[in-house]
């Protein structure tokens, strides 16, 4: 094992690591020979993220001038993703659904392994189909299913299935969930569904393709709701809650409902209230973080 | 249905559509109501797609400086992908991964559909791992496997397990290897593998996770050279072909190998090297695409 022997510390799991002198995480370009990684990425606690490079930037740069904490280039040296630095919060985007995410959340466990950073937090900013839920209701998510309704990230590895449990840290989300009431923010919490698609993977009717009907759609939306206790949709939770913990880092996810799938399936909330309703996570998590470092 | 009833239309399969008057792309920005769909896209014959948006535009740009054919503007009022035009041509980027690409997918299905355009052909320009052929050889794929290795796209709607066949288009494919010879491009072909991520999932030894040993990671490798007659790894070709070819158009993917994954995981091309590597594809492409329009 490549652990660094510190309990709180993230973990890799791969004996092969250990053998290689340099790594190049090549979807950042940053290699581990050019940068002085513990020097720059040591001091991390929280990696905040999302699908949007533009939004991720965005985010960094607003707390960076309320925080009063100096705000990095982009250390991200390829175009896959972007990277900001706070002091000791890092802000990276993940592109949309669970392949591009896993390739985000690889490259930054890695690097905060050889960082040798210790009691970090992963915390997911989205936007998300809410069941249910207003529009505007930010879900703090209580766990992760996938498409098949389990509880796990399923990989395919030299051909075989391998199941992943996919679990949240409470703790985390009950103090995130007790920060957006303190803020006045309309939360709730439930599971969330991580879907391969937003179309057909999400029932929706206005897809390119659709076999079934407005009644099995609705059927399927309310068995979410009452046997499962699912809250929204969006494209990474299962994927996101399964790698952070297998790294021994905790996985929080805070999204914001774009409209209430109930009441329809496209999302029609006018620019102005997109932006409000956009700044919600952000405003939560900011709060959330900023009384902690 | 909401087909045109024209044999060699986009067709979108799913009748929910015709009930509804407007449509929004969401993840495009692009509204029936505001935009002239037909005028703007209804000479549509090619859609160039790949992954990283900067380079989509940098093709765009390449190909109508040297066809002298007007760049539109960015066509795409979202963040999550662009979109340029020049004549009858669509450069869009996917994102990473078969989700993100589904969303891009589908909405430019619609937005083909709506626009009566016919006789369409979807090629992905992609970078991809190569099994076996030397790094720089652009491989055109005759035919795409998942993770599971089925020639399929397997989709989860309301819990329940979808296949959907994985077939590209082989006159198609042969039309364009022909070109790849023309050109003097080095160019070979065999079946790709659509993993679901980059590391575990292509049975790399540098991800942060690695359960299997080197000597697990070459058998498997030999397996799908010697068995499957694959020859790259990449992240989106069954999707890609089992929608497209679902939607009535033809489908083809050109991706260069950037490493022989027999040598190799780490992609260590030099830059210069790594920028001629990506042209390959492109020139490829749009010689074949300027014989034809």
């Amino acid at each position: 094992m490549t652990s660094n022997g510190i309990d709180n510390a993230i973990q890799c799991h791969n004996p092969h690591l250990a053998k290689n002198g340099d790594d190049h995480l090549y979807h950042f370009g940053i290699s581990r020979a050019t940068t002085d990684i513990p020097k720059v990425f040591g001091d991390v606690k929280f990696v905040c993220t999302g699908g949007c490079a533009s939004r991720l930037a965005m985010y960094a740069k607003l707390f960076s001038a309320e925080s009063k904490i100096p705000l990095s280039e982009n250390l991200s040296k390829s175009d896959r993703f972007c990277m900001y630095k706070t002091g000791p919060v890092l802000w990276v985007n993940h592109g949309m659904g669970a392949p591009s995410l896993s390739i985000m959340l690889v490259e930054t466990i890695k690097l905060l392994h050889y960082a040798g950073a210790t009691d970090v937090a992963y915390i997911r900013l989205g936007t998300s189909g809410g069941i249910g839920v207003a529009p505007g209701t930010v879900v703090v998510s209580s766990g992760a299913i996938n498409g098949e309704l389990l509880e796990a990230h399923v990989q395919y590895i030299m051909g075989k299935r391998v199941e992943r449990p996919a679990k949240l840290d409470q703790g985390l989300k009950d103090e995130l969930l007790k920060t957006g009431k303190e803020l006045d923010i309309p939360v709730d919490t439930g599971l969330t569904l991580c879907a391969d698609d937003f179309y057909e993977g999400q029932s929706r009717l206005d897809g390119a393709f659709c076999d079934y009907t407005v009644d099995e759609k609705f059927t399927f939306l309310h068995k979410l709701y009452n046997e499962y206790n699912v809250r929204n949709f969006e494209m990474e939770s299962s994927c996101f809650a399964a790698m952070i913990s297998r790294a021994n880092a905790k996985a929080a996810i805070v999204c914001v409902a774009l409209l209430n799938r109930f009441d329809g399936d496209q999302v029609k909330v006018p620019k102005e209230q997109y932006l409000e309703f956009e700044t919600r996570p952000y405003r939560l998590v900011a709060a959330f973080i900023r009384e902690r470092i």
